[in-house]
């Protein structure tokens, strides 16, 4: 438990306004958007600045403080659970747009900037951020550096990282490093703004970004398919990237998914079919009409019950806009919505899939399963209840399972969601002996009083990551 | 100097036929493709296996004997110089592709490969590899990827980093890290891949690579620009980039590198003009097209005097062998070719040509610039006279003013070459004392013996870098 002076201490460096320590008010920072892990902060507490980060911090390691960064909190992972108490970061008062060079494309802005702001604000210039995590409606870009957010475009645009090209940083020992710059071509040391990037908050908190943006591709056509069979659905994938395509958004949707989108979101979905993929192209028009017709032929020959492209860029629009209820279609079914986040080589994702509906079977849950066919990222989401202590167990055997055989797949145990707590246990599954020596090594070096974010990515034994 | 029993327990690991130690063997181990940095190692070996690696790291802990790692020496900054002396490691038994997956779109290598053949290799599957460095005839993978090289693409396609997926390392206490894999999207953990790509050696031996393959565009056209001031040129590259296309090769040349490169290549140059842009685009051949043209009517609004569309893909290759020839061209004019690597954000390519040829008269020295103007990377080029002591010194007061205005622009010390021992002291002005710290305190982490590539990139006071 935190000491009456040291909170006294906070609150005159943020000021009063910018301190909460009521039991009522720092619930909700115990949580993220993961439904297992809670734990309570001491102080939630929001900063207005770098300089009032670097006083702060330098409490923390004189105290031996825990301090998290945390964004609105949409992670998926139990990533900015406080699960060591002390101090909750969050950056309300650091959410300007400082600058839009356009000559460069790029955007600097303070870590609190909603996720969806970025593209509202450089859109009329004709330009736009291509991340588009699920939760970008609500989630700010400090969350999305910090996890790394992918996202339906990353076949095409890649992911948060390739989009970072600067960083400025307050390291644990209050050093402040500015990363990178606007810069296409920068060689100058370590890539520390990768290093950055999907560190979970671990390594230092991120007080400004430069990001690099695109400009909006002129037109974009959206088709679905449906089969009869997964293995079919997952060959089409591989039939249209081995025909050179590489469409903006290829999203795979099983029957579970198919049906509970349907009943939510009423477009019109196949439900009788055992898979859909979801397709978009953007480009030049006539570049669009050229892939799009390819694709639907490679579809027809590989078996697609059916093939319908979108009239036009609304009707297309409607069908993103569905897939993108999936989670919250799923979540309707039962109380507790567990996602997951297993990734493979594309060319596994049939493989993968099939594992994920047996295990389902073995272990009597109820698993959709829809995500990024093009990235193999896979999202299985197993619908369940929390308070079924029974339940719950098989669900975390299951997940053991599919997680093992993702490994095995030549996969990862996070795609785009993060580590967190939830992936703490599997971590050593993917980077082995020699990986986790080196990520604590760095870790180590960085925060050696180990501050920022604790108990987290280094996969410290004594944290039990279920029940 | 190295014991003579040391020089025995290498012979025993890599075999008889695989170790030198000779001074006429050993002496072109010392340069790399820099001209003012030289020092010899002691023995040079090539390993067959990682296993071997491992074995000879132990000896270099034991001993705190420095080892550098070395691709086919084709780097720019003196950072394959054994400048403490010690053991050159190279990969020419380590030289094969190990697998091809054209349904991932992945080349698993050996880091001896030479870039050029990964090209021919995939070529046809309709697949390659984008980054293309000027050295890629000869250039290792290991290489490109230990300085992540960029090239005359980076600008649409980006750098080695965009390129590498997932490594096999071995550190330098003998574990083998192996990093990514054939993955859109993984965050499990730090990205220890980034943190290796550019490291230049001092990390990590890498022993594989997972490298990310693209389809070939389709087409590609070819066009130059030539103008009668570097503004007038800078502008257009500003407009084209306002104009929302981002064409896959923009490059710049000034006169002196016009007429070093007509004169060496005749391929028709305007000799007249002060400054020259060289545009390629590529992908759907009507997309090509549209932008082609719009992009000729920029570069004439923009006061060009000249525009030219090659009129088949063969003078396009042509026009852009040309520009290859621009560093042997420049070449011939003088003994000694000191090539920088200045590189700007891409609205301050003017103000920084400006300042070098200002700079130039200024010192009573001949420097051609070209480039990657797309990228803001300049390659101001001084053609001078080792032996010249006197003019030698001019050089380097020259470029020291050159990169701080670099800085001063939002730029950086190198783009593509690397740090190596050119840009030691000139790379705290861009890392400044918290980034230094940084870098040295993952290196220390990551090699706590200093045993890969010393004296390199984390810049020890001890080293004198020029003279």
């Amino acid at each position: 438990m935190i000491q009456p002076e040291i909170i006294e201490e906070l609150r005159q460096i943020v000021g009063p306004q910018n301190i909460q320590t009521d039991a009522t008010d720092i619930y909700t920072y115990g949580y993220d958007a993961s439904p297992e892990y809670y734990h309570e902060p001491d102080v939630v507490i929001a900063p207005a600045n770098k300089a009032e980060i670097i006083e702060v911090l330098a409490i923390c390691r004189r105290e031996q403080l825990p301090i998290v960064a945390r964004g609105s909190g949409s992670n998926l992972s139990g990533g900015t659970v406080p699960i060591a108490g002390g101090i909750v970061m969050t950056f309300t008062r650091m959410n300007q747009i400082l600058e839009f060079d356009q000559q460069n494309l790029t955007l600097t802005v303070e870590p609190g900037v909603i996720t969806k702001a970025i593209n509202q604000y450089t859109a009329s210039a004709g330009l736009f951020f291509p991340p588009d995590p699920g939760s970008m409606q609500i989630s700010t870009i400090g969350g999305n550096i910090s996890e790394n957010s992918g996202g339906l475009r990353a076949l095409k645009y890649g992911v948060t990282k390739d989009y970072v090209l600067g960083l400025e940083v307050v390291l644990a020992n209050g050093m402040v490093v500015e990363t990178g710059g606007k810069l296409t071509k920068d060689v100058a040391g370590l890539d520390l703004t990768q290093l950055m990037v999907g560190s979970e908050g671990t390594l230092g908190i991120i007080t400004k970004a430069i990001l690099k943006l695109m400009p909006i591709p002129e037109a974009n056509k959206t088709m679905i398919a449906t089969y009869r069979s997964m293995e079919a659905a997952a060959q089409s994938v591989s039939d249209i990237i081995a025909a050179k395509i590489i469409p903006a958004t290829m999203e795979f949707l099983d029957q579970v998914t198919i049906k509970a989108v349907e009943d939510f979101a009423h477009v019109g979905l196949p439900t009788e079919a055992a898979a859909m993929l979801l397709i978009q192209q953007d480009g030049h028009p006539r570049e669009i009409d050229a892939d799009i017709a390819t694709i639907e032929k490679i579809c027809r020959q590989g078996d697609a019950i059916d093939v319908q492209v979108a009239k036009d860029e609304a009707e297309g629009a409607k069908l993103m806009a569905a897939r993108r209820t999936a989670l919250s279609a799923l979540a309707r079914v039962k109380p507790t919505t567990v996602l997951e986040d297993a990734t493979v080589p594309r060319s596994e994702i049939a493989p993968l899939v099939k594992f994920i509906n047996d295990t389902a079977k073995k272990y009597k849950l109820y698993i959709g399963t829809f995500g990024h066919a093009g990235d193999g990222n896979m999202h299985p989401t197993c619908l369940t209840d929390l308070r079924d202590k029974d339940e719950m167990k098989r669900v975390h055997l299951a997940f053991d399972e599919i997680y093992r055989k993702t490994i095995e797949l030549g996969g990862t145990v996070t795609g785009e969601h993060g580590v967190g707590l939830a992936k703490l246990a599997y971590l050593p599954w993917k980077l082995g002996a020699s990986g986790m020596w080196a990520d604590a090594a760095i870790k180590a070096a960085l925060d050696p009083d180990n501050i920022l974010n604790p108990q987290k990515l280094y996969g410290r034994s004594e944290v039990a990551v279920h029940d």
